[in-house]
């Protein structure tokens, strides 16, 4: 598989890169951007995959949430990949959270998005091999964060795959899908009428179904102003009193944007970094 | 003077506020971005200023610095402005490095310019009078700081208004425009052809002139794209080995990006609080 670099930044004595490739999944080409912290010429460090929220790409987080600086303190990369297949060959829609830019981390099974939208086995598969055939990587120390959307894709893959991501944070994310509206509206699409197949891409859901081994980290704001699409009372009130879960934090004032994410992404690395070097 | 708001998020435990206002000074509405610290709640704090570089606007730095974070440890407040006046009545030109975007931080003498392109008087005299009358701030305690033609504007005006600006620092500054296309190009036409009136925008040439009252932190990357524009050598070269007008700094491996400016933001933070605490 032929990656090809894109943009190359130092930043935090380690290098943010960009690397574009096709993807047989999702049969376009894919973006996506990989923070190596200067740690990575020496040995293989560990990696924390950021899933970004609707109508972002792979830049969003890469840019905004600062996240580098105690990714480099800290000796693990970031990586950062796209929030679906993108081009003139992948079918979208005049909606911002359905299409391009929307993948919600799953793979469709309906007309026209199941040739390109296969974003699960895209992070999980594709991709993630691709990282550790050509990155100086520790593929049993994989954590996995998002935002929004991202927080949902996160959940959900970190809970259904236990065995590559060992540790699992969210910001802000949507947390009980089957019974929003972000989440019906694209789940009818993307998966069709079938709800009993969407269960499997509700956190809320699934860590009741599932559990996790290791303790999960989510952040949201008060002052979210999509907090009702988000239905975060779903996870809090399950999480609540049971600290093997982990914990969910409410924070008052914060909102739904990348300054309330950089605000928090500190404590994300440290959750993830005390986990996977454990 | 009337102030819209157009934005609140809170960061950091403070507020990241955007604001705009009908300038009389540029002829037309203006937008700026203002950080404002959990302690300017109880006290008048000081505050840094951060001009940005060409094609940015109030956004830039306000999103991608990081600046927040350390600015909000250290109790200090951070205002944004825009690069140049803006809107359809405002000249432009098709280049990006003139018109709108690219304000040089100048007054300008010269048709069609000279009705709006007063970004000088617009930032010493009334945002700076704006700021102090509306928010809780130190008009005593003000450092300035930015990045490329942000870097020049900060150093010129730092040089020229030491009773306004009390500390100064620059990432990649312009330092030699009256040698430079970066500065030949812009000055010929905002300030004519009389090149004795360029000499007062040319930070390496003022500080020769003038000094400063404490140390300049300037840094700039080696592995910049616009070193040849930039022309570091004549103000590193006047720098070096004088303590007293402060430290020029080159960094191996970096470039022009924000990806630069973010690494190195917490040092200047550091830096403009030391001297305006003491």
């Amino acid at each position: 598989m032929e990656l090809k670099l894109i943009s190359e930044n130092k930043t935090f004595n380690g290098s943010q890169k960009v690397y574009s490739h096709y993807s047989e999944v999702c049969k376009c080409d894919m973006t996506f951007g990989l923070f190596l912290p200067e740690a990575s010429e020496n040995y293989k460090v560990p990696i924390l995959w950021f899933l970004s929220g609707l109508t972002c790409t792979h830049e969003n987080a890469m840019t905004k949430s600062g996240a580098q600086q105690w990714a480099s303190e800290m000796n693990i990369a970031l990586v950062f990949p796209d929030t679906s297949p993108r081009g003139k060959s992948v079918p979208n829609h005049v909606d911002f959270d359905l299409g391009q830019g929307a993948g919600f981390y799953l793979d469709a099974t309906e007309d026209p998005w199941n040739k390109n939208f296969n974003m699960e086995t895209y992070i999980i598969g594709e991709l993630n091999d691709l990282l550790f055939k050509k990155f100086n990587l520790n593929k049993l120390k994989q954590g996995i964060t998002g935002h929004s959307m991202g927080g949902l894709g996160a959940l959900n893959l970190a809970l259904k795959n236990p065995q590559i991501f060992k540790s699992a944070s969210a910001f802000s994310p949507i947390t009980n899908p089957t019974q929003s509206e972000w989440g019906q509206k694209q789940f009818s699409s993307y998966l069709g009428t079938n709800q009993k197949i969407w269960t499997d891409y509700d956190p809320s859901l699934l860590l009741k179904k599932l559990g996790f081994n290791t303790q999960i980290l989510v952040d949201q704001g008060k002052a979210d102003n999509f907090i009702e699409l988000l239905m975060p009372k779903s996870l809090s009130d399950q999480m609540e009193g049971n600290i093997n879960l982990g914990k969910f934090r409410y924070h008052d004032g914060y909102d739904h944007s990348y300054f309330f994410v950089s605000t928090f992404i500190k404590e994300h690395i440290i959750h993830h970094t005390n986990i996977l070097s454990a």
